[in-house]
């Protein structure tokens, strides 16, 4: 797959049903990528290899979800400087607080992009994705004007009861 | 300033002296950027514009500052698809943990790339918008690997005793 | 509907089963409302023409309910200055906490004048409607009186097992 | 004072410097208003009295401060259907955070229309007092306006490095 | 019942599930008890009767049950000096984090003697109770011996598999 | 001291600035106390010691102050049947809450009369020990009366500004 | 079993499908363990005489599981230097955080090792546990070299759709 | 330094005030030990360096300091079998409960020994590393079993007034 640009990446295979959100937005802006697991405590060499490596396959945008003490988005972002946007997995304890905080209170020097807990966070990962390759994709900024405008469309004016 | 590329706005003067970090970055990486004092609240025409204006003006980043309530990021993330970075400052009462949430947890449809709060946040925000524009820039990404390399070149081996 | 007093607003349809609660108790205290889907981020350009006709057209009062990021009372503040009463509405990962802080930490100039988050909140925003109502309306004073008479009326001396 | 439109009531002296915002909102928009010390634990029978006179008496808003436990709001607000908005004080071991669920927290029956904690939510009751008391009032509408204009118009382009 | 020793409230039928161990405890220990509704913000002036005629009527501990803003333990504990001792009840959207900090956080001078959110803190009320009963009652403190030594006993040396 | 009845215990000299304020109160009310420091951690055999003796040497309260994990009130409560009154002590990064929850969660079987966070709660905690003396002791609930009515009574009507 | 190493203790019976974890771990990697119920309040006798004899009987190390207050591993550690691995148990009001903030800010002078909350903080004390034992035993070292080995190994590259 | 037993690693220079607690109670134990700045953002070849050759380097114990993310102590954590101490330094906006939830909520395989939140975290780190050690080291046990007995001695029997 020569053209990806977005990589999603997630800790674990528990992950997938929350970041299946960012794919199912690339797939509706037609943008390509690849879903791969990089767990930055099982396969840190993994992570080394694919933060390495990602400039040199074109890679613009990572995006990288993970739960708990989540170390995923921040150690990927010590290793490239392609954007890396970050998804806290909601926990079960925690409800995802603790995701959130080990995600966005980054050091100075190595920023993630971080998103809201959970499956509205992942889906805006994607969306975020989007966004920064339609800064050099004209056919890209279009279909993503049209889906914030169908969006803004769906929106009844008044509430209904169900 | 034909040129500018990314908008650094706040809410209030007094968001400044946490906002500047973004500048202080973009000036050494040679990014231009304008800063604006753009309030949800008190100028939401100001915002409306700005945000309206944002693709035909060029700007390719927007990193917007706010504490508190903290509407800024998020509105303006409404108002347009340029990509829009969120510092949450520091506040009083709740330390910033009221401006995270209310810039982090945006529904779906309008992500804003959220940093940590306060200082730091502000300094990643300017590293961030860096790292985007560095996808199509070669020369801000080699300004950018160096900015990178000399930060990790400064840590010494061992702590000192001051 | 040229009676209208109170607006009951929304930022989506899945807000409506917590606002139903406000529009519940306005119908028992037959004070006239309207209910209407207007959401910050997807229909920016609604919640404007809202807030910018709200004296026009002689509310005299609004509530919001909103979750999440939860910017649409503050907004709505922010562009009228008919009192907006808001509701945080209960989220999944974070309980509502984020929706009462980004609700009720607003900056000085634009109050929203917060209730308890969930259902409770969005009866307390009824009542308060009409409590505001009630200055200027004997009739609605006295059928407040009787209901809040009504309520302790209702609560009997001792626990019952079930 | 006949024509005391706003009682300004809080729980201790302590309380005064973050309520005094309040006072002096009401003093700069001509709003006619008496502050009282009426403690929810140690003055009980005055809040009582207060609170079952405050129709009787004229009043149209009660704005209530308190810190910590933080009762006062509340237990005027189930004393009389005049308005009562309520301001978390800031605390020194919580920050607020515990006045703030005190009074926000109403079960369905008594509503309390919080603010933000601490001197920011102080000024706000006034302003949110104001916003009631203009629904019948043309002149303060207008004072209003204008405050709400000059507080626009007051924002700077730019900021400033001081 | 001339004899009761310790008043068992709470706002609302729906706290008696959880206080309902309190009085389990006290039959257990045979200290005679009342139960009552007694709603802080619904029926105020039941509230001030109870407490104010509580030394008279011979009561020794009042137990007050209440969630969300919970007044009605601090409140109590204004109008006698009876001790009052508190029981945070779990809320639906803030655990019975509201609850407590209202129950707990209680200005000099008027203490509630607070105990665990939920169904092991109104247990716990109940011994608690029972303990400041057992001062002045030898036959009651044997049996509160008894009871705490069955509890110690009854734990098994090793887990069980299920 | 043959007629102490209240035990002040805390884990360390530094609860003492804290702790101080019971012993004041119970000045104030001409309680006779002693003040020990027993820590949970530091010196557990001086805290089984104490325990086991409270009964036989006629204590009637113990009040314990801790910060951070806090354990002293929660063991002492499992060693004796004498009620134990808990004061969390503020702590710098947790602010308290960390003694709070460590202090209040107590499993069924051995409660803990929690108060506030910091110098009030221990006030409280001497207030509470003294309720509990005066229901057999009608010089102390006389004094306890007069304390009550002075506090009262020392609440001006109006704030005064400084 | 005079080769025990490990001693897992417990609280109440409630806790064991949690600890249970930790048991499964040390099955795995060969490493003798005992499992008790040892309660700081309900049993404080055992937990001392369980403290005190620990160095003689052999024990390297102690994994304690606790919840809500959870005095347990910081009693234990304060009665031997046998180091002690803390599990906070998941509770229902608060999650675990109570459990959590109660054994890891532990005093100067006598830490607890704490591990995440729940069922996966209760595996890794296990493995903790193998890993201080490993330091000594050569063959240990290897099954848990493999043991990680085979953890890495069963990670897939690609998330799959269930 | 052939001998060198502990190495404590901490993320930047900042982080050395804190960490020196540990250094302190290893100096005071006679444990050998080496400092060292190992950042997992900015120095994350150092880190992946130290973590693989820890186990032939003869190390027994790493204590690793961090604040804010935090990733240093669970990155180490999954390159070596080598027991790993976390300590949560304190910070600016979230007081370390950000560093906490980072260091402590790592997922199943990879436990981080968490201590308390700053310093007395580091001295305890100290003392648990002592702890480990002193299994196969009488001497040292010997030494850490007086500092024990010392701290428990100079507990004084009263506070004193200062």
């Amino acid at each position: 797959m020569a053209d990806v640009k977005v990589g999603i990446i997630m800790g674990s295979q528990s992950d997938w049903p929350t970041m299946k959100e960012a794919a199912d937005i690339l797939d509706a802006l037609q943008v390509p990528y690849e879903a791969r697991i990089v767990s930055a405590h099982r396969t840190p060499d993994r992570l080394w290899e694919y933060g390495k490596s990602a400039v040199g396959r074109g890679l613009q945008v990572i995006i990288a979800g993970a739960g708990g003490a989540a170390h995923l988005p921040g150690m990927m972002a010590s290793k490239t400087r392609v954007p890396v946007i970050g998804v806290p997995v909601q926990t079960r304890a925690l409800s995802g607080v603790d995701s959130l905080y080990s995600i966005v209170q980054m050091p100075r020097g190595f920023p993630v992009a971080t998103m809201a807990i959970g499956a509205a966070g992942a889906a805006n990962a994607g969306l975020m994705a989007a966004q920064i390759l339609a800064l050099n994709d004209p056919g890209l900024a279009e279909r993503l004007d049209r889906w914030r405008a169908d969006l803004s469309a769906s929106i009844p004016e008044e509430p209904r009861d169900d």
